[in-house]
């Protein structure tokens, strides 16, 4: 496995964008958290879409110059327009900015419509919680998952996403309405491996944790059956209804490629103004305790509290490199050439 | 089976609520919700929780004639001590006010800590829909469930609840952290059935869809296994952290029952302040009418929104009076004889 250093690898896909026509900061901050993704663990949404999104700029789906504007503004909500700039640049100053109504009312909500794919969403929460707010944040999709009961794709996989600021680490829930991502069917598939747990349906209409045969399907599975599945349309619509933007079955028909004029919500919480910080760290601490006093199950040494696990591997991927997928690194390093 | 009708069932509630020393004003509210909850279909939380709530009244667990006190105000936000009050009053209380904050400001939260089990958590999504707003709700409660890689309970069962109002039927969702209830894994056992899908652990670690094997164990499933359980963990610290109450691993130290203590929170948003009416109509329709017309999964006839299947079947047991278990109905009735 080939393990690329964190600044190597920012530096590459930097390139990559400047080359894609991204005015310097703009790219600076887009390979920062691309890198980020990778080097926390988030393969699929980090180096692994730098390609994709070279492609999306390349065909106009993705306006790298625009600049969200406000379009509305309700006490400490504010409604901003993406225009279809970089949905990382646009997300970013959504949850900023959510953190700013925060700061001057307790809570603030930014939402935000026709905007594009934000890539990693716990992204998002990571960056309020740094700033020492809780957050949450979702955003719709293309729908890419059938609805319970159906077999066509019907819903989006709309990452919810909550965070809690905390000094030993924040605590950070970044959570896709699907059960697998075709991203983890991919790279399982090509282990030959099943997944641990069934992720969709076979041809006969059987759950199965063969990946192959899901992605063959693209019945994959919502988490929780139909509670996923319902959990999905309820995002969708309120993500919708608050920016004013576009539905996963609207997004459909934009043409835009994933999540090309999605909407997304951006709520900030400033927790000292609601409780003392010894009451915050007193919670935290009872509920990490209370998990990890558990009796384990079989086979298991520890058990994680949200966000841990994306920490760990920060850690080694800092320390080691972050791993690549050769073809993938390679195919960056392409993009990142001066011609 | 016996239906009972919608009037005499809540009667009969009532009186057994005024008989355990109601005030009658609270003893109807309260016996209405029950009895909505079973016509809903959602019978674990209506009749057949009438026993209980009457016994931690008689513990002292519930103090029927507490009201909830105002602790703090952060702009358009309230936070209350629910004074161990009856949970749902506390409950109604509080999305009723966040609907009038929201009604002001767009947008409203009301914190509730120090309360008590609210019952169906569904209803207070319901009751915002019926004022034309937008919720989001949630509850903690005492620890009833392993967290992921646990064998012993550690977390909430957390209800989280979001609505939509709209005029054809309300899209309400209403969801515990579990796949399933143990209410579930009772009746289906009782039927000597197995449940549609593994619900939790046998006594070798393995995933087991036979309901009394999990009723031994207690290592019932969160839904989407580690997802569930990260959704559960937050969903607790939020609701502890915003309204200064208990976290679940506190609850359980608490001693005052099942969710004796516990705390919730209420965002209510008025739609109408974010996008005209017929914007609103036009996403929901396209979102039902892209569900609607989704390729049917095998054996399947038709596929549901959100909160459908609770209204066709409170349509059902108005009709036809609302099914009641036998035992638990003669227990009822004998709580609200005159001694």
């Amino acid at each position: 496995m080939t393990r690329i250093p964190f600044e190597q690898m920012k530096q590459t896909i930097k390139q990559a964008f400047l080359n894609a026509g991204m005015p310097e900061t703009k790219a600076d901050v887009c390979a920062q958290i691309h890198t980020e993704s990778s080097c926390d663990g988030v393969y699929s949404h980090g180096l692994n879409r730098v390609e994709r999104f070279v492609d999306y700029i390349g065909k106009g789906w993705v306006d790298v110059h625009a600049e969200p504007s406000l379009e509305k503004n309700i006490g400490n909500i504010e409604i901003y327009n993406g225009k279809l700039g970089p949905g990382i640049l646009n997300a970013r100053f959504a949850m900023n900015r959510a953190t700013e109504l925060a700061s001057i009312h307790g809570l603030g909500m930014v939402s935000m419509n026709n905007t594009t794919h934000w890539m990693r969403g716990g992204a998002y929460g990571w960056q309020a919680a740094e700033k020492g707010f809780m957050a949450i944040c979702w955003t719709n999709t293309e729908s890419c998952m059938p609805a319970w009961g159906g077999k066509s794709e019907a819903i989006g996989n709309n990452p919810f996403i909550m965070a809690i600021p905390r000094k030993e680490g924040h605590i950070v829930l970044d959570m896709a309405m699907s059960q697998y991502s075709y991203g983890k069917l991919q790279t399982t598939r090509l282990k030959n491996q099943h997944l641990p747990y069934p992720g969709g349906f076979d041809n006969e209409g059987n759950l199965t944790n063969n990946p192959g045969e899901i992605e063959q399907t693209r019945r994959i599975l919502p988490m929780g059956y139909w509670k996923g599945s319902g959990f999905a349309v309820m995002l969708d619509l309120f993500s919708a209804l608050l920016s004013g933007g576009l539905t996963t079955a609207q997004i459909d028909k934009n043409g835009y490629g994933s999540c090309g004029g999605c909407c997304q919500i951006f709520i900030a919480v400033d927790p000292l103004q609601f409780n003392a910080a010894s009451f915050i760290e007193k919670a935290i601490q009872d509920t990490i305790e209370q998990l990890k006093a558990s009796q384990m199950a079989e086979g298991v040494d520890r058990i994680y509290y949200p966000g841990e696990q994306s920490l760990k591997t920060r850690y080694e991927n800092l320390e080691f490199g972050i791993p690549v997928d050769d073809g993938i690194w390679e195919k960056v390093k392409e993009l990142a050439k001066n011609y």
